[in-house]
């Protein structure tokens, strides 16, 4: 890829109606990251604005936020650090609730993954009410994380997650969006 | 990190004794990916039999493959195709079966996701019976996907799973090895 040509990411992104239920739009990265250069600059675009961050750790949240978070920290020259689904981590984990439609969810991050004053940077593929994001955020900053900023592929501005973050001090950083639901 | 100076990678990776079950140690990557050194060496460790096999695609196994195998991806130029667990993908896919213990379980892979034909290197954090590994050669397999190679940090080679992948013909490379269950 040249550095001159910049890819329409937007375009690379897949969208599968009524999927997981009707009426529901679903953003699918899956085309995006089969595709070498657009995958490449995701993670390009994603990382720049925290180039000169002194960022420590990247935190990619359970499950395609492991991917581009992975490839983040290796770009970076960072460490890795999972945040995941109720009972995935072998080690003791701090966890948090957070509400979904119906109910609550719960994740969870190894106690010892983030040291109190490390600058991390919250990686996931999508944001949309925010209610994972913010409760990783809370789990970050409960064992003293400094949290950087949050990066996300695709915004659906319309469920006001970014907005959700930003009320927290959270500095977001987006890559394309989507209006509606 | 100096290019001369090479980490002992098996002791970053932690043992939890009785995970997840009683008897069982299980090896526990995290304190690999979360040293910046170690995660960067593990990158490139894993990729260097593949530099000038005209790979194509990475294939991530669910979900720490997606850690190793994204990075893999953006390292080595090429699209990142993520193998998940039933009903997580949100197109057409198809699925292979394979036996644990106890019954079956079942992945799956976007159907488009791999041309006829196309170089693809398998990506795992860990092999250990195989049986997962020998049911995504299949799947690659089944859509014409040539399998130049699997690649996990971990092999446990008391429980045969290289060899099964070797008697397949796949070419497998393995970074650290931990003898006994």
């Amino acid at each position: 890829m040249q550095s001159s040509e910049k890819l329409d990411l937007k375009s690379l992104i897949r969208s599968i109606p009524d999927y997981p239920k009707r009426g529901i739009i679903f953003r699918d990265i899956t085309s995006l990251i089969s595709h070498a250069d657009g995958f490449k600059q995701s993670i390009r675009d994603l990382s720049a604005p925290y180039l000169d961050k002194g960022i420590e750790k990247i935190v990619g949240i359970e499950a395609r936020g492991f991917i581009f978070g992975g490839a983040m920290a290796d770009y970076l020259g960072v460490g890795f650090v999972p945040i995941r689904k109720q009972g995935k981590l072998p080690g003791k984990v701090v966890a948090q609730d957070y509400s979904l439609e119906y109910g609550t969810d719960r994740i969870e991050m190894h106690d010892d993954a983030v040291a109190s004053g490390e600058k991390v940077l919250l990686v996931d593929d999508l944001i949309a009410t925010g209610g994972t994001a913010v409760a990783a955020c809370e789990l970050l900053q409960s064992v003293g994380g400094q949290v950087e900023g949050a990066a996300f592929v695709i915004d659906l501005p319309d469920l006001g997650g970014v907005s959700l973050l930003k009320e927290r001090g959270i500095d977001v950083h987006t890559l394309v969006a989507f209006e509606g639901l």
